[in-house]
This record gives C-alpha cells, sequence and structure tokens, in this order.
C-alpha cells in the first residue's frame, strides 16, 4: 500500500492507495470519530461494493446508507437535498461521518452534503474510478451542477482520508478508465515531463491495468495534484493550472448536455486545443503536439472537439466559465511540455484558428 | 459612528453601527473588490430600501438584485435554487460580492449562497432587523432549513463587512422589535450581568427605539457575541452557550411550523425554561428567575410555551437538536445571573418538572 498525505495544515489528511485496501477496516476505524455513518453511493456501484462495506463497518457502528440514481444528469440541487434527508430520517448528528463509495458525482456531491449537513460533518472518500481517484479525490472541491452551468455550486472541503483500492478498476467500463487517463496525462503536460515520457512507454500496459503500474500513476497523478493544492487551496493562482483543456472541455460537455460526453473525454479534447494553441504561440515544438495527440489517441481518447459545434459556441460557453476574471478570458496554456501558464495574454486570432482548425479536423472525420 | 472588529484571523471583519450608515457608500466600497454586485433581499423590504441602495452602487458597479419571497416558510432550498438561478442569469463570477438586505431569512440564504457560488464569493450583511443586527451578523452561520428541521443544512462563511444601519428598525413591526430583544436580553444572561441590569433600567427607551440607546445595546450584544465567537468559530465546545434557550426555543418553532412563533418568541419562553431549570438545579435564586421573566415581559414577549405542547412534543423534538451528541441531551443553562455553562448533567426529573409546570401555567392563561 502507498500513503501519501496532503499537506493542508489543520486540514491536512492521508491518501491510502492498494488493491483490496476497501476491506481494511483499521483504514476507516482512524478516520471515524463517531457512532454514525451514512454510506453514499449510486445504484450502479451498490450491488458491487455496499454490501460488504456495510458488514464491515456495522461491526462497530451504526450504518445507514443513501443510494443515488447513476450519472452526471443527477447531480443535482434535488440528488443533494435527497442526501440531506437520507441522514436526517436516520437521526444523524454532527458526530457522524458520510463515506463517498463511488465516481466523481458520488463523492463530489457527497462531499457538498458532507460540507453543509449541520453546517459540517466529517467525510470519507472511497472513489472507485480512475477519474475520481486521481482527480476528485484531492482538493476538497464538492458540488453538484445548475441547469445553467456546471459545479457551479458547492464548496472547499477536505475529507478525514481517502482510500483508493485499485481492484474497484477491474469493474469499471474501459470507456470510463479511458477518461481517467486523460487526468492522468494532464499531470504530465501541466508540471512533470519525466512522468508524461513514464506515460508514453506504459500505456498499454496501464490501459491492461497492470496493477503495480496504475497504482504508481494514481500515486504520482495524487502527489503532483497535492503539490498544487497544497500551494493554493482556495484556487486564488496556480491552482488554476490543474484546469488544462477544462475551459474547453467544460464548453464541450455543455453543449453535448451534461452525460453525452464523458468530462475526461472532453478535457482530453480540450487539453489537445490548449496544446495547439500554445504551439501556435511558440512555445512548443510540432513534436510536442504530435506526441501529446498520440497519448491521448493510444488511451483510446478523442483529439478533437465534436464536429457539430461552432467557433461561437464555444466562445459563449468558454464566458460563464469560473476562470473568467470581469469579462476577460483566461486561459491555462503550456510554456513548455510539463510546465503550464495562466494567461489572458494570447492573441484572439490563434485562439479563433485553433478551434476553428480543430473543427474542420473533426468534420473530416466519418462518424 | 460605532465600529467594531470580530476577530477570526484573516476571516476578521469589522461592523459598523450608526443611524442612516446604509447609504455610507464608503462603507461598501471598502468591502467590494469586483465589479459585480447582486443585491438578495424580499418582497417586504424592497419597496423600502432597494431603489436606494441601486442607486448608490450602480455609480460604481454592475448591479443585480434577487428579490424573495418574505418568511421561514421560504428558507428551503428551493428559494436558495433561486439566489444560485439569478447570479447565474446576471452572468455573475467568483469576483461578484453578495449584499444582503433584510432580516436574518435573507442574511441566511445570501450568506449560504455566498458560500456556495462557484464555492464561495464575498458577501455583506445590511441586517435590518433586531434580531438580524445583534444575532446572525456575527457568527458566520449561513444555511436553510429542511423541512425535518431547522438550519440543518448550511455553512459556516463570514461576511466582508457588516453595516447595521439603526433608523431600519423605524420600519419593523413591533412584535418583531420584541422578537430581537429577546436575544439582546439572551447577551445579558449568558455572559454580562451589568448589560442585564442596564437593560432592565433601559427596556422602556429601548421599545421606544432611542437611537443612542438602541445603537448602544446592539453594540454590546455583537460585542458579547464576537468575544463568544472569536473563540470558538466551528461551534466545538463555548459558543453553544449563545444557544441558551435555543433547543428549547426550535423544538417550539418546529412544533409550532415555521413562522407561526417568531424565532426571538421562542427563544424567549426557551430563556426562561433554562432560566427555571437552573434554578430548579440551586443555580439561580427566585429573584433572578422573576427579574428574568420581567425583563422578557416588559419586552412584550412570550415567558411560557404553547399551552398545545406536551413533555413529549418537547422531548421528541429536542433530541433532533444539533446539540444533541450521539443521543444524550445537552442544554445551555445557567451556572448565576451572567454565565452559562452547557451541560447533560442535569436530573431528567427537573427537566419534565421544568416543562410540565410551564405548561399548565400556560393553559391557565387566557387565550
Amino acid at each position: 500500500m502507498r500513503t501519501l498525505t496532503v499537506e493542508l495544515g489543520e486540514r491536512s489528511y492521508p491518501i491510502y492507495i492498494g488493491g483490496g485496501i476497501r476491506q481494511q477496516k483499521d483504514l476507516f476505524d482512524q478516520a471515524i470519530h463517531g457512532k454514525q455513518v451514512m454510506i453514499v453511493t449510486n445504484e450502479t456501484i451498490a450491488p458491487l461494493y455496499l454490501d460488504a462495506m456495510v458488514s464491515m463497518l456495522a461491526e462497530s457502528y451504526q450504518v445507514a446508507t443513501c443510494i443515488l440514481p447513476d450519472g452526471e444528469a443527477f447531480k443535482t440541487l434535488e440528488t443533494y437535498g435527497q442526501i440531506m434527508t437520507s441522514l436526517l430520517e436516520a437521526k444523524h448528528n454532527r458526530t457522524t461521518t458520510i463515506i463517498a463509495l463511488g465516481g466523481g458525482v458520488v463523492g463530489d456531491m457527497a462531499g457538498y452534503a458532507a460540507a453543509t449537513y449541520q453546517r459540517g460533518v466529517a467525510f470519507i472518500q472511497v472513489p472507485t474510478t480512475l477519474l475520481s481517484q486521481v482527480d476528485s479525490s484531492v482538493g476538497g472541491k464538492t458540488g453538484v451542477n445548475h441547469p445553467l452551468g456546471k459545479n457551479m455550486i458547492g464548496a472547499f472541503y477536505q475529507p478525514q482520508a481517502v482510500i483508493i483500492d485499485t481492484h474497484t478498476l477491474s469493474t469499471l467500463p474501459v470507456k470510463e478508465l479511458s477518461a481517467g487517463m486523460a487526468e492522468v496525462i494532464k499531470y504530465g503536460l501541466i508540471c512533470d515531463a519525466a512522468f508524461f515520457d513514464w506515460l508514453e512507454q506504459e500505456i498499454d500496459a496501464l490501459m491492461a491495468l497492470d496493477n503495480d503500474k496504475i497504482s504508481d500513476a494514481i500515486y504520482r497523478s495524487c502527489v503532483a495534484k497535492a503539490d498544487v493544492v497544497a500551494q493554493d487551496e482556495r484556487e486564488g493562482g496556480i491552482r488554476a493550472i490543474l484546469n488544462l483543456g477544462h475551459t474547453f472541455g467544460h464548453a464541450i460537455e455543455t453543449h453535448m448536455g451534461y452525460g453525452n460526453w464523458l468530462h475526461g473525454e472532453a478535457v482530453a479534447a480540450g487539453c489537445v486545443l490548449a496544446v495547439d494553441l500554445s504551439w501556435r504561440m511558440g512555445n512548443l515544438t510540432e513534436q510536442d503536439v504530435s506526441r501529446s495527440v498520440a497519448l491521448f489517441k493510444a488511451a483510446n481518447l478523442p483529439v478533437l472537439p465534436p464536429a457539430e459545434m461552432t467557433l461561437e459556441h464555444f466562445k459563449a460557453l468558454m464566458v460563464l466559465d469560473k476562470k473568467v476574471l470581469d469579462g476577460s478570458l483566461r486561459l491555462v496554456l503550456l510554456d513548455s511540455l510539463g510546465d503550464a501558464i495562466v494567461t489572458s495574454d494570447f492573441p484572439m486570432s490563434d485562439f479563433d484558428e485553433c478551434i476553428i482548425d480543430a473543427l474542420e479536423a473533426s468534420e473530416k472525420i466519418p462518424s
């Protein structure tokens, strides 16, 4: 088992990574301080892992469960309200601990519920998808979507612990494994060129779920994210580099309707747009671009936006993004492979051409 | 104008108290750091004060407004969702500042919206009721009710500034002035015996809205609350003393249905129950009890619970209170007049008799 600590002063917490560790009760015992536990999961994950977790924890705690519908479409204030109702019906008080058992949607909503139930209760993440293991399990972002924008409602809230069981990846659809790999590759692009090189060599073993290598990839991704988050917990500055590809990606997700493109797929296409724009600005070589495209492709990820979108769609949807400061569009771009910058200082003509060329290329692909 | 600072490290903020200061633009300018402002208010307050505030701030900022229905019955997740929709429709970003113009319900909901819009934006309180001026403007509690319990959903979130204009009390219904006075008297009871003495002398002038005296009362109440909150921002310990009368009071409010008894009225009756129980335990003299009852009465407040309730109602409703730790009922009681304690160490027979006697006395009052 690998362990790392996210250093956030009094809000520091451990991340455990290993095969089968969701059954290690001592990891939970260390993080639970009351008598009540509420496991929040969804209809897909519940049949796989819920009973075993309830049995294990019921030895020591009063365990209740809340099973949500599965999917980004249900990441809403209404579903969040359901978690609150479950907690109140089970008469859980301020000493309860909420366990998020599932992917990013479950983690975001259960975390937001933990942040706001009786103004804050304890929270443990047990992420079961690669995306949530390398992304949402570090950084304390919790929340829900609004019909007018993704992740517009939420709070920063840190868990007591994150328990990453790599065995849960064996039940993950391959499409979602790819989506998670988009974020893993992103860490290489923004802050770790050596990790990017390693990923190029190991991508086939990773896609085949070699347990040691996937644990390494998760560990290095979490370390990368934890380093950035520790420097900027509330996303005032450098933390924004974690959003490489996300401003473009959110536009794709919003236009296509939540859930039609997986988040990681939209991030992959968005990262390629950001890499392409960085190349147009003279920051990257053509080889950097082709290596990036090849790596995302090797992970079975899209490298172009959907052909049905237009430049105007991108512009309209990117203005609502949280990274827009008083109207000027700020983007995460690369200064070199392995080094990201946040800037609003890019030629708008490059931005336009980057998207127009990508959309044209996308139209030429037989659908 | 009186000023005090709530000392909370990097989350410290000023409270300004004075007649007419809602029209002092410089107080707002100091606290607003972006270009966008969203004023959240309700249908009762909007006709009185909204236009003037919009005109004043529109000189420097892009001002949007959100007018909520008035009343505790609307302090819900749905109404909170409306604020989020208003913010998104007006395309407000992370640099926006939310101004709560109204009483405690507006402040709690606007504050919760500020705490959670895009994971946290700036927030200014302009409380227009005595209750919100002396209570909810200090301490950072924000949130909404759930059908199964009051204030069960929310966050701790501090404003950039609180601007208390005592002139707004002139438009307040007298019943609500009394309700606010319940909290003022509470501060005397829990931590400031000299203030309690002063209130006994000045209660008639205060009820007549003598501007200097009401400013003093608000200032001393805010100082008392700020002292307690500074010691315990997240309500882990001593802060609970601020809830004198509230555990009883919440039971009354919940049983009667939100809004039928004003919060302050329920707190007054609840404080008298807590004072009575403290006397039964030998902590107070009979004179302490009669002085307390007389002061609440002089502020036109109820000193007995509603006759239609039973001991069983109280017990059932008090178990759901946030101050119940793993099942044992903890109450705020007085150790002496001006000194509160939090304890679960009281004879249950005293608790029962205290409520039964009060309910019997209440039944004898012609309704």
